[in-house]
């Protein structure tokens, strides 16, 4: 069976979430915490400018740079292009000394809780998705629908997820989100060690996987100025069911603006802060429950 | 009886606290919604740069620019020192076309629900702020300690106050508050037509005012980096009670630190994120009910 070797886990690639940036600095004071007899762990703070200054990035979004093509292409030299060339220097250098699994911790002003994002639908990572959701129910995972290429620093290597965890403010330190994120990494290097021994618990036979199929902006005028907000009875309400009908913005003169796709979708990332700039007010998810198979690595 | 002649609503004085800055939209928009009778309302975008890079300030922070000694000072010509000039001459310009009342619309990530922040303690201000906690107990009514010179935008003028709401993460646009803010600044209106009209509603005979007496920083180490986070029993506490001995800080490796003061206090703006590099973790305030005199402006 393969083994894991090397495991990274990465805060602040996006400047101002702090709760990723905390406790990589944690661990580099303390790295016994996050140390396993089968494999190493490397910390790595992901965008130390941004952090500096307390914003998401200095000249373009950290966590878009990482599409292949973007990497080999030495005309990009923005602060987070030349970054992400380091970072993949990094972590998946050329040769046996790349990294296996990659943990990158966000935190977002939407209430999605404690997610994990798989880069892909890999049954490894399914049944590590499977395993966390099965031992804390608070656990959500999602996943693009698409296999198409990814921009995020995750897609560094196969076995690459995001913790996702929220609703917290942009450049706030929250103890309940630092804690909670450090339990759930401390859970995760602790599958991976049983991954290693052969001694990984029984997962369930299935797993609640939340597919990410589109995203949807907010209504705009022409000049692309916001002309709604997130309905009150939407905001907050990741991962429930919006059904055709149901309010899904709010003019600023009081009128509702009803979701109108044919079909129940579950949105994520409502109100997502750092998205205003990219035209996404939400993501749609549709919730598939998707059958387990083998629970080791053979398959990589 | 002095009148009102002129008031200024302002919002995006920090251009990442969306709620004012799209209420200043629609009032633009429609106009009607701020008129009455009996005096003008001016409306203002206080950064608008600051608002299209969403972001709390270009330069440095708008409501620090406007000490008197600044204002004159024409060797001070940063982005927001320049603005701070240009609303100065747009609100209050020498001559009778200055300004009665400024209100000024914040947000805040903090758990301030529905605050009014006095410019100081002038009767009106109190009664004011009387009445509007007495038709809605969420409001709440807060005034710096000393009488020391501001270099807050609402200083421009005596009567002058800020409308702080949350909490709400920098750069989004909540519906809720939005629409709060919006009732509570019409609500305002009202008061001041009233007031012109020496029809003012009966206020209660004192008023609750949280006295703000100090700033609390963070615990750093040598090298200026944060030690401890706000505890969670503290978190989103806002105007309760914090009693000797009461927890306070959490440092990384679950200790808690408590408050060691001699006398219970009211913290307020706990984990504002835009303090953190202003070195507060929060502000304490005394509660104090003061007895009102006077319901009109004679006093001016």
């Amino acid at each position: 069976m393969t083994k894991i070797k090397r495991v990274a886990i990465v805060g602040g690639t996006h400047g101002n979430e702090f709760t990723g940036v905390y406790l990589i600095k944690k661990f580099e004071k303390d790295p016994a915490l996050i140390q396993r007899p089968s494999f190493q762990t490397l910390t790595l703070l992901g965008n130390p400018r941004a952090f500096e200054e307390r914003r998401r990035y200095i000249e373009k979004d950290l966590n878009r740079c990482f599409l292949k093509q973007d990497l080999q292409d030495t005309t990009l030299s923005s602060y987070e292009d030349t970054r992400a060339k380091n970072i993949q220097q990094l972590l998946v250098p050329k040769g046996n000394s790349q990294v296996d699994v990659i943990m990158d911790l966000h935190s977002t002003t939407t209430n999605m809780g404690l997610s994990i994002i798989l880069q892909n639908k890999h049954p490894f990572l399914l049944n590590l998705g499977a395993y966390l959701s099965s031992v804390n129910p608070l656990v959500k995972v999602s996943c693009p629908a698409s296999d198409k290429e990814s921009s995020f620093l995750r897609s560094l290597c196969e076995l690459g997820f995001v913790i996702e965890v929220g609703p917290v403010a942009q450049s706030v330190l929250s103890a309940e989100w630092f804690q909670k994120t450090e339990e759930l990494v401390c859970t995760i290097l602790n599958y991976l060690e049983a991954s290693n021994q052969g001694t990984v618990p029984q997962s369930p036979s299935t797993v609640t996987v939340y597919l990410i199929t589109s995203n949807v902006d907010y209504p705009r005028n022409e000049r692309g100025e916001i002309q709604a907000m997130i309905h009150p009875r939407l905001q907050f309400r990741d991962y429930q069911p919006l059904h055709p009908g149901d309010p899904m913005f709010l003019t600023f003169d009081g009128q509702d603006i009803p979701y109108t796709g044919e079909s129940t979708v579950y949105p994520i990332f409502i109100n997502e802060a750092a998205y205003y700039e990219k035209g996404i007010a939400m993501s749609f998810t549709e919730r598939q429950e998707i059958l387990l198979s083998s629970n080791n690595l053979m398959e990589m």
